[in-house]
């Protein structure tokens, strides 16, 4: 969970313990549908699980927060699937029907479905364990109750008409945890500090010769790696890089010269935040640069340098997505209604409306 | 909860735990209240928590199942306020100010909102422990958080905004229980026969000299006990009656002559219950006189007789009523706004609507 | 639980739902015991779910309180075997696997012992829940490791020795669950009024010609039902007669004009119960004396009248009986060891003693 | 808790998180204390909320693993002191009555007996949290009740008897808690393995110049720090010092030429870790020889190489020690005795013997 342990103590689980709750969780589902006469074969489920256990490998350190800063532009399920390749090489061609499924190609759709959708195996771990570990009971739901409900109707994923609410209580668990701990404000603000000093040390390296820090994050500081050339050399340093590497680094540089980088690193070790303001209206352009003109002034930086320090933009989230995978209620005869014209309310209707807030913050 | 443990097996805590358990919730609010400056005196808590304690204390066996079964018309609170009001001649006046707050009538209005509103301590206990007992998690709410929160603004109970969250999700937690527990089919077809049964013996009790029941039960059976002579007696014999007098009379009543009655009480203890249908449309006249003529014939029964037996109706929740002590949620300089005002989304707009259904029964 | 909840507000919890949680666990047991490889065939697996199931249907109301009070000598699993034995002719046979497990005779005995022993799964259900629903965590046990930890060798029911130490909580939970919660000396001196109640109504029954009560319970009084002829009949009545029962009499005996019946019920339902005194020396006779002299002349009654009120007797738990069913840890080449000798430590050897403690109680 | 994530992946939660919990026991345990008219003045009460809180600051990275490898022979109480002293001086004595607590030199001891003892607010909290996090409920204590329990008599601390059951699974807790968790054989061997790593680091570093770290970690690799030169500046560094200095030093040094060094940095980060046997016995000299040698053939090494991968040695346990600020159960009339005493079994007796057992491993 990035940095959310500045706001919430308690999350310091790790990606670990998701990789074998979702394992843990898909077996249970499997069983569910087994039993309502779902053919499985062994081979079709050991996919599965193969496929749960590693949707998330790619994930480098500080996961979503770095994502397109340590390598360029890529996406971490790509570089899962990357891992996925290099260990169907090794193991002989294994793998091949668990990247089918992950790459969301198998020929029977609820394969792909249990792996990435609206209520997938990995949402409902991960809302279910974040909920637990943040204290936020908010973002609890019933995954045990929603996986019992599962079916699947010509080989698409649907949830028993009888699981509708749970599947409402789901949808807003997750708009929940979004505003309430994915996106909040102060963690926010931690996560965008540490993505600028990744920037402000690549900037660096690209001109001075030397940034001491680990070997595994010199290479991504010195190199620009892009999808195309993310080769097995460059999959083997990323697996090395973790938090570690980061967080010692970001200790090392709180005492270098560069102002912009020791201000930066400093501000995540001892836990001297920026200001944020979360509001409905946008943050009028005068006001930015006031803030950044003080900052100049203060901190005694060119524009550039303060623009590390001062920043607006938007953050925004969608409960439910009907366009994408859509959840899908199973009433009497196999008939089958996308649950928001399946409730017996409009809440669900409004819940598919994105919220877009303005974000900005500022040094305290 | 009535019958409810006929669906949900855990079910079987009392009235004795949520009274105690909402004192508790209270002393946390004064606590938090206090904390916050609010200016709360010695007498106004301990009249706070003596209301709370008792405020459910007028409810009879099935509590709202047999509300208006056992006395005529006569709503829950006014026999609690009865009560209080014996207790206040007892404690020759020491109730007074409890029963000031009780009846919404003192003259600081958070105090009366603690205990009656869109968002009391009654609600954060009951939903949570209801939600708790029967295992439905999409119930559960925040209570802790919720009252962390709350405040007090020109003397009205508010909740801070970093609690509208909290406040959503408490919102949707009681749409949800109301769907998935209070109303589920079941136990509202297992409470419709009790209080049909009762309605029979009040009948037969009528006609006939003699139905064996407890002394308690008799009282009210030949005794039409409405508001104003629900006296000091009526209220002596209530508070005598529990689920005790109801379910043993009921256990006799399975070999009482009368068919009906018989039928009714042997369809609770052996939980033989009707078939049950909700639906969004109305059930068309024509189908429930044909569930109506096959009741007659198959069970021998007259017109009068057959209707103990099938039923239709309808039965609704709002989730949230903002014409009714609204919750308000508290901005920057005490700036006051109804929380579907306040919200970012459109989704609580929608849970001020009510939601109407059609719910109708038969013998399987 | 009888009448601990006069305690523990909590424990409603009901024996249909520990009938249901002995079933779940004794699934579990199964899939962990084939998982392995021991052999269970398809009727073996049905038939030790039917024994668990049923293992305590012989329990009358308040369970073990009334154990020898309503019928004459007879304990429950008796009653649990007619039952069986009654639905075995029902179901032409069908239960006569079960039958036989239950009364510990299957040539396996690890089927026995998985219902009854020193470790069966009856005690993992009700330990833990009886923990769960009073709120005293000293009892919780840690049954899903337990369960994960049984093994079978040569037929016998083992623990692995890694579960050594969750054996030894479940010795020392089971000790502190007697002392805390089953022999609480407030609710003990609750069922003693209770056994009291029928024994005084059984008393005027016999002398007397009418004491009202429900017909079930009104059999039970009238009828000395000892184990010979405990027939058919005798097992209807026994089936139908409950809680209900009980507690409806009682209510309507607070106003017998026997008063040492009325008083003992008034002291149940309005929990006036005795003062209790637990101490390890034994009471002297002549403080006995004097508070049963006291009582006599204070409420006026005969020397045999006031034995109803005054009592002393002992108590006593024993937290393991190596005797009995050991528990027997499994080490490497299958060899097995008695837990108390398994152990490092002799505390579960002192936990093989009884402990025995004098209990009196008399009128507040 | 050191690296007992290796074996139960769930227990991440941290020494800050600790330190809140034992603050917020300590403030239940003062409201408790000061209900029951224990005189706790306004500046005894602040300085004990700070004495707790900063009890374990002294606390270096992997806490008690590393306690004795960092710096030489120093108690981490040791540091926890001069930290507080250090504070003590910039808040100008504003800490200086926590200190006395700390020290365990007030004058009043049940204070002191808070901070440390038996029955301190340090196990009430770590216990709980420990078992909590690992999911090892066998450890799981009733710290509120035991809280509750809490008194003082002659201004000692003691637990009223209501709560001996209490004491007594809080005993059996802590004796499973060291078994099951804190002296499990496979984190034992990583901790063992992190201790030499460190000390084989040290050697290299005497011999060598040159061993890439972090400028903090280099610090005490380079100087041996005993308590009396353990100044300000080693104070400072010792401060920033982490468990991120650490780890991102092994992942530097699995590429280290020295082959000891490498082989036990790729032991714990690929988590190969050493075969462990614990037992009763001690292991023969000629076994230890044994491994010794082979281990010498197979991967080249000298004798003292050697020996960083084979080790044999005791661990031992007391659940209590009653000769240590012991466990005091107040009866009636302030009468006081040791809960060994006390309790109505001897079970307590035998937990006050230490019980050893003798530990080795080996490469597998």
């Amino acid at each position: 969970m990035g940095l959310s342990y500045l706001v919430y103590p308690g999350v310091h689980h790790t990606r670990f313990e998701h990789a074998i709750g979702c394992l843990f969780l898909m077996q249970k589902a499997i069983d569910v549908l087994k039993f309502k006469n779902v053919k499985i074969s062994k081979s079709e489920s050991e996919a599965l699980q193969i496929a749960i256990l590693l949707h998330d490998i790619g994930h480098g350190p500080f996961s979503h927060t770095l994502e397109h800063s340590i390598a360029k532009d890529i996406h971490h399920e790509k570089i899962s699937l990357k891992f996925m390749e290099k260990l169907n090489e090794e193991f002989k061609g294994k793998l091949s029907l668990a990247i089918k499924m992950f790459k969301g190609e198998y020929e029977r759709p609820f394969f792909n479905q249990l792996i990435a959708s609206q209520l997938d195996i990995d949402r409902l771990d991960y809302l279910k364990r974040d909920s637990f570990y943040s204290g936020v009971t908010e973002g609890n739901i019933n995954s045990e109750r929603l996986i019992t409900m599962l079916d699947v109707v010509d080989d698409n994923l649907v949830v028993d008409k009888k699981g509708i609410y749970s599947v409402e209580k789901f949808i807003v668990a997750r708009r929940l945890m979004y505003w309430m701990v994915y996106l909040h404000k102060t963690s926010l603000a931690a996560e965008h500090v540490l993505v600028n000093i990744l920037k402000r040390a690549k900037y660096l390296s690209a001109t001075e010769k030397n940034i001491s820090c680990s070997e595994n994050l010199n290479f991504f500081l010195n190199t620009s790696v892009s999808e195309s050339d993310f080769n097995e050399a460059a999959l083997a340093v990323f697996a090395r890089l973790d938090d570690y590497d980061l967080i010692s680094s970001i200790k090392a540089w709180m005492h270098h010269p560069d102002k912009v980088l020791s201000e930066l690193c400093n501000s995540i070790i001892n836990r001297k935040l920026p200001k944020v303001v979360i509001q409905n209206e946008e943050l009028p352009e005068s006001t930015y640069n006031k803030r950044l003109k003080n900052v100049i002034e203060t901190l005694q930086l060119s524009e550039a340098e303060a623009k590390y320090f001062v920043f607006k933009g938007q953050i925004s989230n969608q409960a439910y997505d009907r366009d994408n995978y859509p959840i899908n209620i199973k009433f009497k005869k196999n008939k089958i209604t996308d649950v928001v014209n399946a409730s017996d309310h409009l809440n669900l209707e409004a819940l598919t409306k994105p919220v877009v807030k303005n974000y900005s913050y500022y040094p305290k």
